[in-house]
């Protein structure tokens, strides 16, 4: 049975036994509700690998396969929206996982009232992304809930992607001694999404990062570098995605402070409302992983492609204290992060 | 610019130009929804196809691709729940499509306070819904939402298969002369839900058809018939599936209205409700487009499966009135069928 008292963090009163914003947050608990229940349950060998897709082979052809349910409030924000939003997520997972988008799915769950103007703009907005990406948008579905059962729009998209190189990227292939590096500055898509909540509004000119990769990624397979593992450090962040790759590959993860690209905009809000840039969600970036050998190709790869000219290495995989992550502000004075159990930003994505 | 203005069911007060139940509904208006703006803005040839499923070439291996997002109140019902469902609905929309299903993805929406033992519940029946179907669930996602901006759960699912027999199946194969089969009783699963609604409550026994088709339709295969089209009348029922197919294939379709199989229990509720059983959802039928020599060869090979035994032959498509479905309620005395422009049983899948 799914033990609600497994939870490091205990429910609020009222809510035990129930599903908690938290269980959609991406950090501990939502990790733990995947793993108790969705692959407990399924008993997928992919589902298990714990990645952003998995690699299913249908004849010989090696396919990556991907879905995600976009909720992110509001639809409309500074540098995107939830359609173009819900394109670059599935490409990017398509992406992280080595494969070449193809087909696409979009699944639409429409609050009655929503205005149609606000529907069409989304839509447009996703064909605008899908071209630009150079995945086609081939099925689709359309739901309608009563007023008050939704919230706008929710829209799931699914991917379909080829594997054109081997060994497919996944998290439990990192090794001690890989180095990781990011292609951008950390932290963008969270505090756009924050700078217009209407509790949260506060003065700055940030711009979601929401963009595809798979073209930034081609050119590093083009150069002739085969990552460990990729990611797009989306729900929870940079630190997220790195202390789950440590857990999978039973290795601890080192970041460099300092090398950590940070845009002084949003490092300035991050200050003014105490968040932490390493837990905010990001959906233009991807980390790679790979080995010692290939780090300066890679950076000088990554820097030569528009989306990549701020990529830094920040970090290393180390042997010992399994699924650790640890940041080092100087050398030798590192500590542990501890992933948040819940949500710290609701609905981001 | 989307034309409010063309829709044939003028907006309720206080709902132009805003999203209404009945673009979700499977009739008129969701259809016009999807063609001019889904199918208008994403340009795909795929979409153009209007198919339950699109048919994806990768590598020389043609895959079927489908997704449906399933928001059916309440989630659990006479013979199934909302993850039996939606294994059932992208199995059969791959079985549709000729494909046999191989892998599929899940993407849960849950309200913030859903009871997780209900989680659990719904998950696990998904898990053997799948195993049953021969289908595996590969990869998944879970947002939460807060209280009150969503319903429960909403699930969308999206599913590959793989097409083993050529020409796939598609409407506009449909020609004159061809037959209609259906592999059993209509209107089971929409009195089902509405049997325990709680504004209409009544006493039956009636029982959602809710499953999975691949094996059905496979054994058609190997009879050596290959099915012009096939497709699994969901929303809007038998009529709103055959109206859709008739517009595709500039064909007309006439029904035999004795003999479209109709339970006892099925026929007395919906007379007491004031429904007709022809707009009545269904989530465990095919309807198959033959051609006239393969009907009998069709009939006798449902039979054979237990989930055909009442299988039917109910119609034909003629040329001319392209477009039009008709129903015969005695030979020469045909009426054309108006398909509704919303919705009639809101959130039925």
């Amino acid at each position: 049975m799914f033990n609600e008292m497994n939870f490091t963090c205990p429910p609020p009163p009222g809510y035990k036994g129930k599903v908690q914003m938290g269980h959609g947050g991406g950090g501990r608990m939502s990790r733990k509700l995947i793993r108790e229940l969705f692959i407990r349950e399924f008993k997928s060998a992919s589902l298990m690998e714990e990645h952003d897709g998995s690699i299913v082979t249908v004849d010989g052809v090696r396919l990556a396969f991907c879905t995600d349910g976009h909720v992110v409030s509001p639809p409309f924000f500074p540098g995107g929206d939830i359609g173009s939003l819900a394109v670059h997520g599935t490409v990017n997972d398509l992406a992280a996982c080595g494969a070449r988008p193809i087909a696409m799915s979009s699944a639409f769950v429409i609050e009655e009232g929503f205005p149609i103007a606000d529907l069409e703009r989304i839509v447009r907005s996703m064909a605008a992304a899908a071209e630009h990406a150079g995945v086609e948008i081939v099925t689709g579905d359309t739901k309608v809930v009563e007023h008050g059962k939704g919230d706008g729009v929710f829209i799931t998209t699914s991917g379909i992607g080829v594997i054109e190189h081997e060994p497919a990227p996944t998290p439990r292939n990192v090794k001690p001694g890989d180095r990781v590096v990011i292609s951008g500055p950390i932290a963008r898509h969270g505090l756009a999404i924050l700078s217009i909540r209407d509790n949260l509004m506060f003065e700055s000119d940030l711009v979601s990062d929401s963009a595809p990769l798979w073209d930034l990624v081609s050119r590093v397979y083009a150069a002739g570098i085969k990552p460990r593992c990729m990611r797009d450090p989306t729900r929870g962040g940079l630190a997220a995605a790195l202390s789950e790759i440590a857990e999978l590959s039973a290795t601890s993860i080192t970041l460099d402070d300092r090398a950590i690209p940070l845009a002084e905009a949003a490092k300035n809000a991050c200050e003014f409302l105490g968040l932490d840039p390493l837990f905010i969600a990001n959906e233009g970036l991807m980390l790679f992983f790979v080995a010692a050998d290939d780090e300066t190709l890679l950076l000088e790869t990554l820097r030569s492609h528009p989306r990549g000219t701020q990529a830094a290495a920040i970090g290393r995989v180390d042997s010992g204290d399994a699924g650790i992550l640890f940041v080092e502000a100087e050398p030798g004075g590192r500590r542990a992060i501890d992933i948040p159990a819940g949500e710290e930003l609701p609905r981001i994505c």
